[in-house]
C-alpha cells in the first residue's frame, strides 16, 4: 500500500529535481464554464509529464548496485525512465509497442535508453519485461501499478493543493491509474472536502467501468487519440486506492479531447497531449457541475507528435 | 520623448490589470546553444501579446469624455486595443488590413470592436485612420509611434530586469519598433551594462538598415511569416529612441522563425506566433555570440492562426 507519508517523502526526494511546475488561470475558460478554474501544468515538468515525478522516486530507491531496470511503456513512462536513468547513471531497456508515438519513441531514444519496439499486445508487454529482466537479474519498474510510482505521481496533487488549498473539484487524466490513485490519496489526507474525478476517453473507458462495478474491467484495443489512455486496465494497486479515495471516474469523447487542445493552444498558449487535456475536456464540456466552484485541472503532459498534429 | 519615470508610471497604471507573465528556462535550449537562456513569455499576456501594455497605458489616460478611439494595426495592437476598450468601455474603430490573420481578425472582432478591413498600402492606413478620426473629432491610437504605447510596452522589460538584472544580452523582437525602443530606453536606467539586441526578419530588414545607416529606411510588401513585422518602416520615435539606447539590430530567415516555433512548441510547449519567436530564433541561430551568456529573450506574443500553422 501506498501512505501519505511516502507521498511526503516522495516530494523531498524530488526537491531540485523535479520541476515545481507553474499554475496557469484563464479568463476565457473561466466565463465559458462559470468555473474558478486552476491548471496544474504538468506539460512544464522534465520529459514532459508527471511521469518523471515516479521514476524518480522509483530509481531513486534502487540498491545503488543496480546498474539496468526494464520497462514498459507506451511513451511518456518510457521517456521519464530514460531521462531519470541519464540522471542517476542507470541503464535503461524499454519495451515500446510499435504503433507508439514517434516523437515519445525518438525522445526515450535521445535520452539514452535502449528502446524494443515489439509487435505485442499490451497485456503481453509486462510478460515480456519480466521474461526479460529476470533472465539478468533486473528489477522491473512498471508504469503504473507500484507503490514508489504511486507516491511519485502523487507529489503532483501535493504541489498542488500546498498551493490551491481551497479547491472544490480535482479532474485528473486516467490511464493505468498511478496519477489518479495518488492524487487522490494525497488529496484525502490534505483535504478531505475536495472531490477527486478520475477523466478517461470514452473509447477506453475501463477504469469508469472498473469503478462501477467495483470489479477491475478490462479493455481491447482501445480506439481513442489519447495514447497515454490505452492502458489494458487500472494497475492492481491503483485501483484499490482509487476504490477507497477517488469520488468518481467520467468519460469524455475524443472530440471533446481535440476541442480542449484546441482551446489550450489557441486561447492559453501551451501544448497539451491528448491524455494531458482530459482534464480540461471535462471542464469545458461541463462533464460535471462546475458552476461557481473552484476546479483544479490536472494537465498531465505536451509530448504531441506535431507531425500528426498538423494532419 | 518619453523618460524612464513614464515607464514607471505605466507600470503603476497596468499593476493588477495586465498579466505579471512569467520567465521561462529550458535546459535543451542551454545546451544547444551554451547560453543560459531565460524567456519572458508575453504570449500568456492578456489579448495573447505585450501589445496589452501600451493600448492600456495609452487608453486609460485619455479624457473621460473620450468615448470612442480609432487605431490602424495588422493584428495584435487591434486585438489590444479592442480588448482595452472592452474593459475601459471606449468603443475601438479598427482599419485592419485585407490580408491579416483570421485568427487576429476574429479575436479583435469578439472584444466587441468595429473592424474595417481594407485593401490599402500599409503606409496609407494611418492616413485613412486619420481621415475617419478627424471626421468624427476622435482620437488615432497608433501601434507604435507614440510615447504611451512606449511607456507601456517598456514595462515588459522593467518587469524582466527586476526579476532578472543580471542579464548580459536582450533579444527583442523588432516590427514598429514600439517595443524594442521602450526596453532598451528601461535597460539602459536600469542595467546600463545590458546589451539590447532587435531581430527583424531578413524579409523585412528596414529597422536593420535604418540603424546601420542611421536614417529611416522603409521596406514595400515585405515576404516574411512573420506578420507583426511587417511595418513599413520603424516609427519616428521609436526610431529616435532606438539610436540612442539600442546596441544592435540583427536579421533571422524565415526558416529560422519556423524552426523557433517549433522548438519553442515541441521542447518548451508553448505557443509563440513568428513575431514572438525573432529573439528566440536569433538565440537558436547563435546569431549573437551568446556562449556562456545570461541572455534575455522576449517572447512577445502567442497569436497564431492554427489552421495555417497546420497547413
Amino acid at each position: 500500500m501506498v501512505s501519505f507519508d511516502d507521498v511526503r517523502v516522495a516530494a523531498e526526494r524530488l526537491q531540485g529535481v523535479s520541476n515545481p511546475t507553474p499554475v496557469l488561470t484563464s479568463r476565457t475558460m473561466n466565463e465559458r464554464t462559470g468555473a474558478h478554474a486552476f491548471f496544474k501544468a504538468e506539460n512544464f515538468q522534465r520529459s514532459g509529464s508527471f511521469k518523471f515525478r515516479g521514476a524518480y522516486n522509483a530509481l531513486s530507491q534502487l540498491d545503488s548496485s543496480t546498474k539496468e531496470v526494464v520497462t514498459f511503456s507506451s511513451g511518456n513512462h518510457a521517456q521519464a525512465i530514460a531521462l531519470v536513468g541519464l540522471l542517476l547513471d542507470i541503464k535503461s531497456t524499454i519495451i515500446m509497442p510499435f504503433d507508439c508515438s514517434d516523437v515519445k519513441r525518438a525522445a526515450t531514444f535521445g535520452y539514452g535508453a535502449e528502446v524494443f519496439p515489439r509487435d505485442i499486445a499490451p497485456s503481453n508487454r509486462e510478460t515480456e519485461a519480466h521474461r526479460m529482466a529476470s533472465s539478468r537479474n533486473l528489477p522491473v519498474i512498471p508504469p503504473y501499478d507500484h507503490p514508489h510510482i504511486i507516491a511519485g505521481q502523487a507529489t503532483v496533487a501535493l504541489e498542488f493543493l500546498q498551493d490551491h488549498p481551497d479547491l472544490d473539484i480535482l479532474l485528473v487524466p486516467c490511464g493505468g491509474g498511478g496519477l489518479l490513485s495518488g492524487c487522490s490519496l494525497t488529496a484525502s489526507a490534505l483535504c478531505p472536502e475536495l472531490k477527486v474525478i478520475g477523466v478517461e476517453p470514452i473509447g477506453a473507458d475501463d477504469a469508469a467501468r472498473s469503478f462501477k462495478t467495483g470489479v477491475l474491467q478490462t479493455v481491447k484495443n482501445p480506439k481513442t487519440m489519447a495514447d497515454g489512455a490505452r492502458t489494458p486496465s487500472l494497475g492492481k494497486l491503483p485501483f484499490q486506492i482509487i476504490k477507497e479515495f477517488t469520488h468518481d471516474i467520467i468519460t469524455v469523447t475524443d472530440h471533446a479531447l481535440a476541442y480542449a487542445m484546441d482551446f489550450l493552444l489557441e486561447r492559453m498558449k501551451i501544448l497539451v497531449e491528448p491524455t494531458g487535456a482530459l482534464g480540461a475536456a471535462a471542464l469545458l464540456m461541463k462533464e460535471v457541475d462546475v458552476e461557481g466552484k473552484k476546479v483544479g485541472v490536472i494537465l498531465s503532459g505536451g509530448n504531441v507528435d506535431l507531425n500528426k498534429f498538423r494532419g
